[in-house]
């Protein structure tokens, strides 16, 4: 890109390229773009962000995102204390309530292991799992980690991890997705549905 | 979506749609991106934005976004103030900066003429084109508006405005892109490049 006319536009679009998938072409539209709003609307735009790094606070019982210690999740009489949904980051918690399938409670590992990137279980909020299953009162844990080699490398890790504490461990179901037709489904999961077969119950 | 873990990142996931083509998803994504970044990282994000809104100078004199009260290139000697290009926005300034093939100044208008979008003359900074024009000492005004029904409608309303002056009034050249192929231009492209063909001097 070119010379910028003002050091303080080259400042904010250099800022707004932090921002993932965003080059500095794009910066430059939204900089300009907020050059157009209301002032107290930008300082309310800058002020939530920051007051949102600042003042966040995380669930110090599953991790997740929360305006206090524990989580509108964690201290739910409602909720099922005895199941516990493991994810990858605050994005599949929201995505999983959103089923309104499911009534545990969950733990955020905030990552998954991936020796390419760097990360290793030290690096993410699997200590805690272990010694929250360790510490009884859990009857299952449910593997919702992605379909891919990563998921699959913390799944096991995970797996041989809690084995000890002899608890019920399962994984979200793998499959066709709902709607699909199988001409359109890749091999591999295509292939993978047969071998992993359910009972016909009736149900979808 | 659902619904938020935090009323924080909830705030600023609103925030972050205010910008351009950024709808809850990303805005979503980008409040987590930014969850793992510095704290003075955010900061320094949050304050450049506010501070570009909150202290950006225009330039009196071609309205281009600038830090000091008259442009670095409307105060440049070395540039031919007798020569001024006319284009929608500081953008369009920038990328014909980056060409390097300019040497006069600009008049940037804010926006094109636009009944749909309810933009007309009065909205966008053509006052102060006409009494520059009209104050003398320009030789050439280049109109380099984009090559649209808006863009057309707004090149002949400057040049209806700026005609008793007598003022010599071009356009920016409208043909095939170089490096172009035949083939894959389209028609209404192909056919005004034929009957504003240009005569041959044996450069590009």
């Amino acid at each position: 890109m070119n010379t910028y006319p003002s050091q303080l536009l080259e400042k904010a679009v250099n800022e707004l390229t932090r921002l993932p998938g965003i080059g500095r072409k794009s910066a430059l539209r939204m900089a300009l773009h907020l050059l157009k709003c209301k002032p107290e609307e930008v300082e309310s735009f800058g002020n939530a962000v920051i007051s949102l790094r600042n003042s966040v606070i995380y669930c110090t019982s599953c991790g997740n995102i929360s305006d206090s210690e524990v989580c509108a999740i964690c201290s739910s009489p409602k909720r099922d204390h005895g199941l516990v949904c493991v994810v990858e980051d605050i994005r599949d918690v929201m995505a999983i309530e959103g089923t309104g399938q499911f009534n545990g409670i969950y733990h955020v590992l905030g990552g998954i292991i991936s020796p390419i990137e760097g990360i290793g279980p030290q690096d993410l909020n699997i200590g805690s799992l272990v010694e929250k299953v360790e510490h009884g009162g859990i009857s299952e844990v449910i593997l919702a980690l992605p379909t891919t080699i990563e998921g699959d490398t913390t799944n096991y890790y995970l797996f041989k991890k809690m084995a000890p504490s002899g608890i019920r461990v399962t994984m979200i179901a793998r499959g066709i997705s709902i709607g699909d037709e199988l001409e359109h489904t890749d091999e591999v999961t295509l292939g993978r549905s047969i071998l992993n077969r359910m009972p016909y119950t009736g149900s979808k």
